[in-house]
């Protein structure tokens, strides 16, 4: 076993099992080629290991040029060598998804809500058991509208409920529906509250995470092509949530809680609020506040790999 | 009036009325901006009548590169002036989503999944509705996997049906769950069918459109993260849904069918099949047949346009 491995495994093998990204389909091992057809890449085409092997820390968002952002800001945070205006898309072949590789940290992108997140989830996590990587830490970084929160706090997901404000997943097997636990890793959700309070400007807070299927109905807003409730309505539900825990709301959180969750990877969710729904429904504020706001989960993230990585104490 | 909206009309008025687009939220004319945050435009910075009032067919797709070809498809085969290269992406401010207007067709992407194409949806009925466009015909070109069909198969979609083949889309609001109708325009649909035996090589059937919320456990794939089912398992399921008339599989046609229906645009779905899910779960095809296949619903909608605009007989 190759001396990286040793050092990783501690002196417990269970620990070590644990440690490992677990797939949980028996097949898998069995096929001659596993094409990651959204990614265009594929076990025969590429050497896996090679090429993400080392990885340890992987970052997703829905936007494409965020994660691109995400790339660059990283290989500066890292003083890594080259230009990081020079990162290369790895999933160039397709425009699914795009992925950056900067140095232990794997930047990709997931589209708008849960369905799309999902193929990406499956596809990253036969991704890390082909390429046998071990100890991945794995964040969303992503917007949400806030819930009795000023535009711009940053929530790192207790966790993540659905639209009854229940801690699971439904997935559909075959036409049945199963569900499954969307708790998230709390060590990691603790540290990076730590994280926050080291740094200027990011005010953030530990709180539930509610996901809906899609941004106007499932939201209660009142500025969709389809709206059937009253103002008065729309608040009653929002102060439900409010009472049940939940601080922002966004559209991938549950399954990828679920599935980080059955795969043996430590998740966290860091999302900022870019609007107070108590106050309205649409995203006002000018572009350069929002730019600045759809950074701060990126400076969080960034100053929890840096001090796990041993670069800042 | 002006002339060509008298000569949208018709006789009877009942008509004139069905053919606008009809949102359903009492709010909408009442607020001052209207931002199609998503789109990046909004009803103060863009004269959206201006822009968008002489559109008459809208036709989505999952693939931002796939639409920007479709946009200069469709650009050469209406013989309009200029280069087809230059089309200009509208939503060039945003990465969510890109949209192309060429002549009376606007060519915009979705994304992948339930979600991202329902908040695609809700902004382009809203555009539609801030420009008083007229009789407007929908389509979303796909891919798909078929169900006993051999690949390069084109399905035009009768009903989209859920994962227990109901016709039926299921939308949460305010937490509760609504169901809407998800049947099509049957007009559109055998037109098109009638199209495809006009055309060489654009084998077509019509079926049913099984829509699920992932593309692994829930289409019965063998080959995702996750697999707790057998080969027989999933066998009996793909049966299941032959017997019910499904023909293909994707993952947005319940919202797409759902919400047009409710919005009053006439709409049809047109997915070419990638490959016979009862032969495998893996898309293997060489790349060039892949992009051949593609090619395959976008001649058919031509053909369709340039029919309805009396451009060939």
């Amino acid at each position: 076993m190759a001396p990286i491995l040793l050092r990783s495994m501690g002196n417990d093998h269970n620990e070590y099992i644990k440690q490992q990204v677990q797939v949980k389909n028996p097949y898998l091992d069995t096929m001659e080629e596993d094409i990651l057809y959204h990614f265009s890449l594929s076990t025969k085409t590429h050497n896996l290991p090679e090429m993400f092997g080392d990885i340890k820390f992987v970052c997703v968002g829905g936007s494409a040029n965020r994660m691109k952002a995400f790339a660059q800001f990283i290989h500066q945070e890292l003083k890594l060598s080259g230009n990081p205006e020079d990162v290369r898309d790895i999933c160039e072949g397709t425009d699914r998804y795009c992925m950056y590789k900067v140095g232990p940290v794997l930047s990709i992108s997931h589209g708008m809500g849960v369905p799309s997140i999902s193929i990406m989830l499956h596809e990253l996590i036969k991704l890390l058991h082909h390429a046998q990587c071990l100890d991945v830490v794995l964040f969303r970084l992503g917007t949400s509208g806030g819930v009795g929160l000023a535009p711009g706090t940053v929530v790192v997901t207790d966790k993540a409920v659905d639209y009854s404000f229940r801690p699971q997943f439904e997935q559909v097997v075959l036409g049945k529906v199963i569900t499954r636990s969307t708790e998230l890793n709390e060590e990691v959700a603790s540290e990076l509250l730590q994280c926050s309070s080291e740094l200027q400007n990011i005010p953030t807070v530990i709180g539930n995470t509610l996901c809906t299927h899609d941004f106007y109905e499932g939201q209660g807003r009142l500025d969709g092509a389809l709206c059937s409730f009253s103002h008065e309505e729309k608040l009653e539900y929002l102060q439900k949530a409010y009472d049940a825990g939940v601080r922002n709301i966004e559209m991938e959180s549950t399954v990828f809680a679920a599935m980080s969750r059955v795969c043996g990877l430590k998740a966290a969710v860091v999302c900022v609020a870019l609007l107070n729904r108590f106050e309205g429904d649409q995203i006002t504020s000018p572009h350069d506040v929002l730019v600045e706001y759809q950074q701060r989960p990126q400076a969080l993230v960034s100053h929890f790999i840096k001090k796990r990585l041993g670069l800042i104490a």
